[in-house]
């Protein structure tokens, strides 16, 4: 047998295109020649704010441990989260962001001859899992932008393990309300793994979304995975969690590393729960951003798909690909989804005002010349 | 089908026992009411010098990019080890710890099947990873406490994939030479990747074990795996690396979460990279710290097996678990080995002057308590 070791590699792993990630500020500083401090970046739904002070503190208190490994077990995290998410501490399950939850479902429960079942334009991790593990993707066609629950209801077959659903979706922000998601829940077989991914819900908390957490007593098939990396500010330091069964949650935490998650980010996150101050305005800025930017793409005649997210997806009317490189040039930094299947949409995270009219001007200048 | 979400995990994620960490020391401090600070940990082979002032140095300045991701290609952490290790770019691939490279090899080149190949008393992360997987553990009997090279050829077959092997081994400290090394990779089959884990070279430096790195060149099939949990000092961050060909490179990194590694994490290798002398004072401490308690195991007439990492398994010539249970209760935490088929023995992490004191008093007190 030769020695080629991507031939040797598992099928799945073989056909893996990586996560594109949004360009970081750094890399387009070298490449440019600009100044890092001059470019706005709204290209990953990253929290504008900047970190919250008490979080700041929480993990300079912790440096003097660096050399001691991680919980594990992440006691005191899991303890405040089983609280705050009315569930006992072995229903919940840490990650390295939310990604590694996702992950950890697809390990646990995809293979080859299995198939999950997701959304047209929905998270590109989605994908990724079910095929490093090499199992079939059902990709669903999107309705009006947003998941079709019932087309994917009737995708589900025998052999199906998973659904993945998001509330709301990125890129496109879309939603769907508690009586569609009830509809769904009670339709969906029991052998079939409901994860909902509730990655930007704390920005659409007291609209029409529902809770995912109020679904989790009467559907032992629901785990609803949530991020730090979003509203609570902590993107650097990857944490995220899942909430299940007790008997899904020991699945997960049996794949999972040992010390999957790292100290700084247990403090930090541990911080971060309980700083309903930071959350709050986050929501402000994110609120009163949306209205910018939607007033901004009016002004420049163009439409956008509404979104209960921290960021946007305007639709130019014209392949986006060059108004993307347009604003590279400005020092803008957005988010291209054409390989979410929207060639004309670019995503745009919602920013700090001055960044939202810097992204407006650059806009402006680049259609403009045409 | 039902909804037993046990049954319905991949079979190789239903057998599989999780990894048992060191016992924690706010643990310990709440099962039996004791002072935190009074507690001695040597269990989890932790570098006892604390954190580097340059690492922390480099966190802090950090700490104001806590809401951006980290650098998914962890450029600037992969150009110093290339550097370093007198590799390409493009040969290194980071990972959420050591641990996450070797499962991310178990991921990429494992299936129900095929088999990995590793020794009896190894890292008890190389069974997990392969039965995570669902492929077959080849376990071949150690001799004299190491590694049984041509045993461990004689196992391979044409379905092995990978063969996981440890300079200096943990938990038992043994070693191989650069003869034993070389013939080795010599008559490994092209199609096997070997898995090379370092991640206690640093203490064996300048010592008969041969540098991974050195047959990187020769042999395509070796991932040479090595982490900065231990002699850098920075277990609570998690942040570890492989080096391979680019294509090994290239499958890993397909495979990985395209943010695995935390950005404080980054910050902090790239100063510990550069901090010799943090390094250079943690080998001096761990050979002064071997020979005390290598005296002290001599005063109280116990064998050992010699060792070259950061840690000494001692040799009680009875059963470990009660003794280990008489150190917790006097606040000293050790490692129990009874999981790694050595009952007899406890493993012990080199620590500070007056840690190894502590330990070896209490292990006299409860060894004379009978």
């Amino acid at each position: 047998m030769s020695g080629n070791f991507l031939a040797l590699a598992q099928p799945g792993v073989q056909q893996l295109s990586p996560y594109v990630p949004g360009k970081p500020v750094d890399e387009l500083a070298r490449e440019l020649n600009l100044d890092p401090s001059q470019i706005v970046k709204l290209a990953s739904n990253e929290n504008p704010l900047g970190p919250s002070p008490k979080v700041v503190a929480a993990i300079r208190e912790e440096l003097a441990e660096l050399t001691r490994y991680p919980d594990g077990n992440g006691f005191a995290l899991k303890s405040l989260l089983a609280s705050k998410c009315r569930v006992e501490l072995d229903q919940v399950t840490l990650g390295n962001g939310s990604n590694d939850i996702l992950e950890l479902v697809g390990r646990a429960y995809l293979a080859p001859g299995l198939n999950a079942v997701f959304s047209e334009h929905a998270f590109a991790v989605y994908p990724i899992v079910t095929q490093a593990v090499g199992a079939d993707a059902r990709v669903i066609p999107a309705k009006d932008w947003g998941h079709d629950l019932p087309a994917m209801l009737a995708a589900i077959d025998a052999q199906t393990r998973v659904v993945f659903i998001a509330n709301p979706n990125n890129p496109t922000g879309t939603w769907f309300d508690e009586q569609a998601l009830n509809e769904f829940l009670q339709d969906v077989p029991e052998h079939v793994l409901v994860v909902l991914d509730e990655a930007y819900i704390e920005y659409a908390e007291g609209s029409d979304l529902p809770d995912g957490l109020d679904f989790l007593a009467a559907y032992p098939n629901l785990l609803v995975s949530r991020t730090f990396s979003k509203a609570y500010g902590l993107a650097s330091l990857r944490v995220g969690y899942g909430l299940s069964t007790a008997v899904v949650a020991d699945v997960l935490n049996r794949v999972r590393q040992p010390f999957n998650v790292n100290s700084l980010a247990l403090a930090a996150a541990c911080a971060a729960v309980k700083d309903a101050e930071y959350l709050e305005e986050g929501r402000r800025i994110n609120e009163s951003g949306m209205l910018q930017l939607q007033e901004g793409f009016r002004e420049l005649g163009l439409g956008w798909i509404p979104s209960k997210g921290n960021f946007i997806c305007v639709d130019l009317g014209q392949v986006a690909a060059p108004v993307f490189q347009g604003l590279l040039r400005e020092g803008v930094i957005v988010r291209p989804v054409a390989n979410y299947g929207m060639p004309n949409h670019l995503r745009i995270t919602i920013g700090l005002p001055a960044e939202n009219s810097r992204f407006l001007e650059a806009l402006a200048k680049v259609l403009a010349r045409g």
